[in-house]
């Protein structure tokens, strides 16, 4: 689960060892569902927090002092405008939230302490979307809690329809509006703030990786129903109790000090899912099933 | 450090041996010196945090889902006004103060998530004084962070003199305000507390432990001089960044759920503190000496 994104390593031979030197670490890991964080809150505080002083510590201890996290847009709670800019104030609205939240103040706290640190926190909006060459891609376990892994199941005829949990909100179409990110663009987003790292004005800092677009449920489904060719049937439920209306990035920052900028729309997003759920419609079962 | 104050333990013969079960936790444990948490955090962050998801764990595991926490009035941050309910907005203002505050949110998720848990968190005000017998005190290591250890090492001969910092503070005579309640009555309010985990009304509650009077530096002073018959020079010092004025507890909910309200003035805390510093003028050093 650990990722140690091995960037610039230096190998050196210490009495007949290899010594592999880490010099950055880009902090993946962690437990991401909602609904699980509220029944399981243990078990995220656990994962997710203690996870990461863990790395942390071990980090100090082998004197690599730089890190980018993969925190979250949920640490803005429900914004009370839109785009968020970094500089809105935070709050938890969930288990999982307070995991990203309290991880970014333990980052903070740290880099307090000690100005050799250097960490970049990274708040994602809605990554969805696969690799283009259909080898990888999302495949959660049980119902999916996010639109498009649950979109991609009902294409291939796992699920009978989608969700849509609220249809009266005051948007464009009555659904609620997120700012979907290519998971190529959010890769590349990565990559950038490994390199900012070497930036010396680098303390401990936060940028949005989102698209700055707002994107309806309804948007994104016409969208994949294009991609796919397939049709997609709705089941309109109430709202679900703690979703925010209206949440997108504001991503000057990021575009002028990350110098990124995500290249891809919500129709490369669509094809390329549909690409990974065609060719694996089980997901990772499916590769384990052509073997 | 864990106590695990065993109340109302059951003993059972399983299989030739003897099974303690714990029926109840008091988590005291936890690092304090906010100084040091700012110099630190990852120490204050690990031992405060990951021991408190630890011992939940391990109590989750054992079916002991009753808890004691020794919280602190710092979750009231900077607080706009006094005395502090317990309603008020939480914040925190130094890494120490984000363990207390993270773990009391950890608690809050974990009561949701399960109803059996059953948990009292205490927010300590300044806990002074020691144990009347004269064999239980504090005995910091370095230089104390805290008014009254500080003052017994003037009184014993230790250190010089003690510095107030800050003394242009609008209140009485321009040194900032606490609510110091003695360590017996403390220790009270954690027995009232465990007494009261078995009513069926308690999830997660929160109690303050103080006296509900505000009492300033030189008052402290000058009635330690009094209980001891000492002189303590002072060394006017200019405010320490992050100090708050004026901050004391409102006890209406601990006197009212319960049952709970401290019996002890300050005269009674700087005699029995003076009452160890007399005997023990080198802390638990001295009664190592004495043997």
């Amino acid at each position: 689960m650990l990722v140690f994104y091995c960037a610039l390593s230096t190998c050196s031979n210490f009495k007949g060892y290899y010594v592999i030197r880490f010099d950055a670490v880009i902090h993946f890991a962690g437990l991401k569902a909602v609904g699980e964080s509220v029944s399981k809150p243990l078990l995220y505080h656990d994962n997710n927090i203690v996870g990461t002083i863990t790395l942390l510590e071990v980090m100090a201890a082998h004197g690599c002092k730089n890190l980018v996290f993969s925190s979250s847009a949920t640490v803005y709670g429900w914004p009370k405008k839109v785009p968020c800019t970094e500089e809105f104030p935070l709050s938890a609205v969930n288990p999982y939230g307070r995991t990203k939240l309290f991880i970014e103040e333990i980052c903070r706290d740290l880099r307090n302490s000690d100005s050799q640190w250097k960490i970049i926190l990274l708040r994602y909006f809605n990554p969805v979307g696969a690799h283009p060459s259909g080898l990888i891609g999302e495949d959660p376990r049980g119902t999916p809690n996010n639109l498009m892994p649950f979109v991609q199941q009902v294409a291939v005829g796992r699920r009978q329809a989608l969700t849509v949990f609220g249809k009266d909100y005051s948007t464009k179409d009555g659904t609620g509006v997120r700012d979907y990110i290519h998971v190529v663009d959010l890769a590349d987003g990565h990559i950038a703030a490994l390199k900012k790292l070497s930036d010396p004005k680098i303390g401990c800092d936060v940028y949005n990786l989102g698209t700055g677009k707002g994107t309806s449920v309804l948007e994104m489904v016409t969208a994949f129903e294009k991609a796919s060719g397939k049709k997609i049937p709705l089941q309109i439920a109430g709202r679900r109790p703690g979703d925010a209306e209206v949440v997108y990035a504001s991503i000057k920052k990021a575009e002028t000090e990350l110098k990124w900028k995500a290249k891809y729309g919500i129709e490369e997003m669509c094809k390329d899912q549909w690409n990974w759920a065609s060719k694996n419609p089980f997901g990772y079962g499916s590769l384990e099933s052509k073997k």
